[in-house]
């Protein structure tokens, strides 16, 4: 029987060799995560000297859970049940925070290192691996000559993609937010499964998907440390090299190399987080690139949409023509509702036709899945509004 | 100009920023590693409330580095110069080992959570990202009736592949080590770039490179613990369903889906560490399928050669006219080196044709690397003895 599980969703390495007091070694259960059938699942980390060990996981809201130690040095906590899900969690050992080193399934990130659990449900959902075709995905390396550098990017192909034939497909660029890498989509956002079981069920439109990495910045030596005082920001990547990178050398080689429909209609943009930000900017500035325009969890300030959006606002007609979908979504705990929530309402007064959903929960990735899962059916379709 | 680093080589994300104690923030350097000109390298980490903090480092046979707190509580340690290569890190916080929370280039394992720091050279390495055409990477999905899952893996296809064109390609299936995942002849092992060097060098032959996980056990929930005294094996993952998985599921899959040459001659295999003894023992059992086998730093005991592989020892002259490589490299400070050596002494005992290769430095991917180099422009050639 074909289990709907992804590789290293379960893990077998569940044991370590300990040495004994009377001499040879005994075996001592460390594996981490350990999912229940009844979605309960035990934690381990095997720490002998820790003073105090916690788990910290984002199906807990940030509150911690306190584990404890046997007389082997593994701590342990069995927390459930969970609604199921992927979710981020840590260690939390004598104060550092650490990666489930029992678990290979990380989320890549540029500076915080977390593991992932998946609580599989009693169906699968929309993430999950299931019997369908699947379509590729790559990790493609590109010339990027405005900034100087060979870039990386992660791209998937529909199931019956052929580089060679005859049809053309249309792009969505996801962009990757602050410290998520291009992996984060893939990786975590399980974009690739959400796309593959939405074509299996004739829910969406086969398409291209390039997930570029938000950050170009990372590609240079750090910058000058900012001056005692400045304003915060002052040392953060500078996020619009990104513009530049995806006009002028992202979108090109996609259409260079890929089979794309390369018209407005055939492109969108979205992205969670920074990356949300971005899609915006590209994609509502550059109208003549983009008919499709996601923002997960981001916005653009009124004040900047009010002044450097005249392209946009200034004749609303025009624009509801022309845009295929603006679609913005956001938890009703994300830090960034109120932002998220004033641009909704700014394009609502400037009767610029658009989606709002707003959902529960907060700036995670469990709710960027959603979006996505809402976002990609409605894609290149035919009519949204 | 072009520069020769690889996303996330250097990282800019290099400050933090913390309260200060008359109000507002300040920003402070967290920037790690920071690999510097002269080839030594900065490692950070902040954590103010440490005793202490050490640097684990491959470049320095596993010898901690002492690293003392500044006011900011950012540790910190200067070292090197270090000879240019790709190493494995970790930071050792009051006894807790883990990763470079600053970098994102993490070394992909079931157990261990490393962080990776490329020193560059002077002149790019053969491992180095360079202006050359670049293969494709993918992530691949496919059905493993033999363990009743879906697998992955990851499929390189070199510049100028055509899935629908005339031109059939040999393949070399490189199987990951205890403990490492598919990802890491890519993430660690570079294989995809030396592979693109060697081509733009005309130094190999073209060729397809399929990396699947070594464990497949690990799809399944975990094997029941074993009883005290079990000899250590007993709770280790069962690594014979790799074979059946490759024979069955993994071959079949790659020749159905690539423009492969699906003959003996066009099809190699190697491994490093527990990957190496299931490319001899998969290579070296299946002549049949198999004329060009590696071994990275492994071998099969010699008592196990003699009785289970008369195949190939019985008539050396027969063997030495099908095998067109049989090859084999280990590190003169390797602890599988006995092995590997003894492995090599029985097949020039039985007059086997073999080459061996034996260099400085230990069980360590820096050499893997080394051995992919030496290796992958042997295959597929006309004759190497």
């Amino acid at each position: 029987m074909k289990q709907n599980i992804l590789l290293f969703a379960f893990l077998l390495l569940a044991t370590t060799s300990v040495a004994q007091p009377g001499g040879g070694r005994r075996w001592i259960n460390t594996n981490s995560p350990e999912v229940h059938a009844d979605q309960t699942v035990t934690f381990r980390y095997l720490a002998p000297n820790a003073k105090e060990v916690k788990l910290n996981a984002q199906f807990a809201d940030g509150k911690p859970f306190t584990m404890t130690k046997d007389g082997d040095g593994v701590w342990s906590v069995t927390v459930g049940p969970i609604e199921p899900d992927m979710y981020p969690y840590e260690f939390q050992v004598d104060g550092i925070r650490v990666m489930d080193p029992s678990n290979p399934d990380c989320f890549p990130n540029e500076n915080f290192k977390g593991s992932m659990v998946e609580i599989p449900g009693k169906e699968p959902y929309v993430y999950s691996i299931q019997d369908v075709p699947h379509g590729d995905v790559e990790y493609v390396m590109y010339d990027a000559p405005s900034i100087g550098a060979t870039g990386r990017m992660v791209i998937y192909t529909p199931p019956g993609y052929d580089p060679q034939g005859d049809k053309k497909y249309p792009v969505f660029y996801c962009i990757s937010g602050t410290t998520d890498t291009d992996e984060v989509y893939f990786k975590v956002g399980r974009i690739n499964f959400i796309m593959d079981n939405l074509l299996a069920a004739g829910k969406a439109e086969p398409m291209i998907i390039v997930m570029p990495y938000g950050n170009p910045a990372a590609y240079f030596p750090p910058v000058p440390m900012p001056a005692p005082g400045s304003a915060p920001g002052a040392g953060m990547p500078q996020t619009d090299l990104f513009s530049t990178e995806l006009m002028q050398d992202i979108i090109p080689f996609v259409d260079k190399n890929y089979r794309t429909l390369a018209t407005r209609e055939g492109r969108g943009i979205g992205g969670f987080s920074r990356g949300g930000g971005q899609a915006l900017r590209n994609g509502l500035k550059h109208t003549d690139k983009f008919a499709w325009v996601c923002s997960y969890a981001s916005g653009i300030g009124v004040e900047d949409l009010e002044n450097n959006y005249k392209n946009l606002i200034e004749d609303p007609d025009k624009t509801n023509k022309e845009m295929k979908l603006i679609w913005t979504g956001v938890g009703n705990s994300d830090f960034l509702y109120k932002m998220a929530t004033d641009f909704n309402a700014a394009l609502t007064k400037h009767r610029i036709n658009h989606i709002d959903f707003i959902c529960s929960g907060g700036h995670t990735w469990m709710n960027a899945k959603l979006y996505l899962h809402e976002t990609l059916p409605r894609l290149f379709q035919t009519a949204n509004y």
